[in-house]
């Protein structure tokens, strides 16, 4: 499909709901029914699906956020890190120095870093406290429907998280929370293997489009910064990152030459780019690794295995955990959010809930209340391969553990044996813990264990994970969660079959799966489909018999519904009992197609 | 994807399990994995997948239960229902008579069909309560790896089912309850739309290929009698049916013109082909028709809106709730196993768990004791679209109103606003309601609510399928269930990608998208993927700390671990920490592909 089948679908617009202020716009897609109602669903796309406006990735997105963050006086622009050849992964060592392609430094206009003027807190956390509903606190609260107080509360009490660097302006501000609608995560980035720059921005760009409300950036190849650049200054939605990839690229993959210093000089780099949340893997202690020794599958997190061989090799304590609140200030000076990392996490069925994951998640508990303290907002990142009886205990213990702070899931994989399935294995269990609190879910595509994935793998990999999040919406009843499958029902049960393409989570494939039966116009507003054909269509008998006894009907006593029955099958009988098209009015189209 | 490559895929082969006697030959996919070990997997494809079985579509397959069947002795062949036109839907009445193509009526060498003899029930039920074991609950019992006295007590309590008419001797028998693997179930059938019978019988073997435990033939345009012939003819699995849809069209799709003689006629039609269940719409009762008036989508089941049509044409109960005794005695005298239908299951996460489909639940679980009275096995289908928070109330009743019979679902689908992947809205819901307790999941395919499935829909909805059936085998603790994912696991992890292809759900698959981005040879016995390079591969990392401490380090005290640590990380310095490829040593194809 082509991005037009996306950006500008026959019959929906972007609308925009206004705040207190003019500035306050929160975009909603507004589908337009055939029966004059229409429907506004969230909408993660940006800028990009409004032809009103003009976006160009050479140029970035407009900085939404920027007059609010200045308007706030707590933080400050000051020079910045300056940017070094190794942060694209060059080095003179290199045999092969140079960017892929030169011209791919980000033309857009340069900005200065902000930080905070005194080094404390600038985060939602730290205003949440204070009382404040900030300018993003209430853009959630509209794009989530609920009262701005909820939000603050909310974010206040650590079980909510708002990402959004004060270096990232660009984005529409969105929650994570389980009292908020659950999100779903798309994971993008080059590796040592393959795909560029452009394809990067592209596939967020994509992701976003079909519904992915964060992406996460794993690059892990040469010119992670420049990439990196690109992806922040077009993003509608707060970007992810795993700063120790990038560590590992400036020690030319070396893990026992990692230092702190290192470390903590990427982190300055990311986070002055605008990197919205970070995934840091500070719950790895040298005392797990063992641990892990006697499991089928070892350690399958990077992140994770790259910390176990750090601690290894020098025998010590992870020099993430001994400076974490060193760390947790800087991250607070930027407001950027914690994604604190399962390093642990289970790569196989056999080793789930194991004691090496609840030792790491015991850890993760004490740190998430060290970064509060600090001021930095929290979330904790969960499983990894899980089978469905033991799903249950990993989100309550979490939940216990970390002081409800957001989880943020891999799935997780409900079994082992379907590489090339696991977008299936994972969104069950997806749906699953989502229903039971976890906050947001991280896609999973079909390329999973298998290879990366292209631009379809990602739309496959967002949409199932829309339904996994959607489904637990309904099941945690969340208010208005229904009434996009109701408006999606009656337009199937009233055979508008316009509107039940236009309502789909993706109208371009149930169009064209509904086509390549009937291709014909006419059949877009036939009584029946392909499944049964004319005479066989339950839906129009049901309708019938709808018709004929009007929801009353089932008021009153039995003997009143029987005589009322009795009267209405009296009707129907002079009618002729006609609940089928006869053979004879049979539109040609079918004839040809039965014979 | 071809026949060829799941027909003769590179490293397995199909191998039997002998049981008591010659003739009880149980089939197994035997995969042999290059670490000299093998696996031996479930196996429902029949002899289509044995290179030493000659299949010919035309002949059908050979009789394997014939003479079971005749040694018992409780059977006899009989001159049977003749053949009417009618029964492949012409008429005289019809402008356009005759067979799509005459050649179609079936080669094979005819066959009396066979009934009991003196007219008692000569069904697994009445065996089992009689204390038989007979060579088809041996056949289930080896295949299923219990005893055979586990299966006969299943059969015997009702809370099994072995689908096995006298007239369908081609099967290999398999068995429907909690206590032994989820089934599922592929639908085919033409519809007055569109499809052949070429396509149909081709729908089944394929279907079959890729683990479908039993088939439904809903076809619903002509030739009905004969596509049915073909299928049952060719079929390793047993065949499930809906006789009203047949009925139906012999009175040329007007509801009200059905009788009890006609439908009596049609059952009998099929009980004499070898039809092994039917499912049979007997609980839509004349006073529930008004419960489904204020619906959202009214009655979405076929069979049970022509029933209710029927019910307000003639002001009458349902034919079938009154004859069900009699129909019971006739499924008894050539044991074809009820599936008793939801004709009132919900069609919209509105609907879900109302009091139409509740009441109609209630009387599913009275004709099912009247079923087991008269000797016949019985299945109790259930819905439909239900949200995930109301699935566990909706099993748990049927369980306790149905006396734990077997529960035969069709998803249930956890939303609705997604046509075009029903096959994973549905998936989600099956998984869950089989770990649950229900013994056959009926599949969804991606067409679900707008087209019929063709062949990759059918392939994708029955893995969709076999994943949440085993997700649940592994939810539910079913013996030797996770050997499988241990297997697959073991070989993720030592990189024995072949090894990894050939155990999964589709190798062909698994193997292409391997292939994509990493297509030279040497990556198939690489120690990464393309998914984070051969710098960052936390698998490799973590297969040296295994090599590198060995399951014991995990035992001691802290004191002891902590001295074997310091000592293993010396060896590990001594070794030069290496966890990574050093770039020079990266094989050619990934340079070109980095830079």
């Amino acid at each position: 499909m082509t991005d037009k089948d996306a950006r500008t679908p026959a019959r929906w617009h972007k609308s925009y709901v206004e705040g207190s202020r003019p500035d306050i716009r929160v975009p909603m897609r507004q589908v337009h029914l055939t029966n004059g109602r229409s429907v506004s669903l969230y909408d993660t796309s940006g800028p990009y699906t409004d032809p009103a406006a003009a976006t160009d990735v050479r140029r970035g997105l407009p900085p939404l956020r920027q007059h609010w963050i200045v308007a706030r006086g707590d933080t400050e622009e000051y020079p910045g890190r300056p940017v070094r050849p190794e942060d694209d992964g060059i080095r003179h060592t290199s045999p092969r120095g140079g960017l892929r392609n030169l011209d791919a430094v980000f033309p857009g206009a340069p900005r200065l870093p902000r930080r905070s003027r005194e080094g404390g807190p600038v985060t939602q956390l730290a205003y949440a406290r204070r009382g404040e509903v900030t300018p993003e606190m209430e853009f959630v609260a509209l794009r989530e429907n609920v009262s701005p107080e909820v939000v603050r509360e909310e974010i206040a009490a650590g079980r909510a998280v708002l990402p959004a660097n004060v270096n990232h302006p660009e984005i529409e501000p969105m929650i994570i929370g389980k009292r908020f609608l659950v999100k779903v995560n798309a994971n993008i980035g080059n590796s040592a293997v393959t795909s560029s720059i452009e394809e990067e921005v592209e596939k967020m760009t994509w992701a976003t489009r079909w519904g992915a409300d964060t992406v996460m950036d794993l690059s892990t190849g040469r010119n992670i910064h420049t990439t990196r650049e690109w992806v922040l200054r077009n993003s509608p939605v707060p970007i992810g990152t795993v700063p120790l990839y990038q560590a590992l690229e400036k020690v030319e993959g070396r893990a026992e030459e990692l230092t702190w210093e290192i470390y903590r000089d990427t982190v300055i780099e990311q986070a002055e780019q605008g990197v919205d949340y970070m995934t840091v893997h500070a719950g790895v202690r040298l005392a797990y690794v063992p641990l892990t020794a006697g499991r089928k599958t070892g350690i399958v997190s990077r992140g994770g295995s790259i910390m176990a061989a750090w601690c290894l090799a020098h025998h010590k304590e992870s020099f993430l955990y001994e400076n974490f609140e060193e760390l947790s200030e800087i991250l607070a000076a930027y407001d950027v959010t914690y994604s604190l990392g399962d390093g642990l996490r289970p790569g196989s069925i056999a080793d789930a809930n194991d004691e090496a994951q609840f030792a790491e998640l015991r850890t993760l508990g004490e740190l998430g209340r060290v970064a509060r303290r600090c001021g930095v907002q929290t979330m904790i990142e969960g499983p990894g391969h899980v089978p469905m009886h033991k799903i249950k205990e990993n989100i309550d213990l979490q939940q216990e553990i970390c002081d409800e702070a957001p989880f943020y899931t891999l799935g997780p994989l409900t079994t082992d044996i379907a590489p090339g399935y696991d977008h299936i294995t994972s969104g069950i269990g997806a749906a699953m813990i989502a229903w039971w609190g976890t906050a947001m879910l991280c896609y999973v595509t079909p390329k999973e264990h298998l290879g990366l994935p292209d631009r379809d793998d990602v739309k496959t990999g967002v949409i199932t994970y829309k339904i996994a999040a959607h489904a637990a919406d309904l099941a945690k009843g969340h208010p208005g969660a229904q009434e996009w499958d109701d408006a999606l029902s009656d337009a199937r049960f009233e055979f508008r079959w316009e509107d039940q393409f236009d309502l789909s989570l993706d109208p371009v494939t149930a169009r064209e799966f509904h086509d390549e039966t009937l291709p014909a116009e006419p059949a877009k507003t036939a009584h029946f489909c392909s499944m049964c054909g004319p005479k066989f269509c339950s839906m129009r008998i049901s309708r019938d018999i709808n018709e004929r006894f009007g929801g009353d009907a089932a008021a009153g006593s039995p003997e009143e519904i029987a005589e009322g029955m009795l009267q209405k099958s009296k009707e129907f009988a002079a009618r002729g009992n006609q609940v089928y098209v006869p053979l004879t009015e049979r539109p040609e189209q079918f004839e040809t197609a039965a014979d």
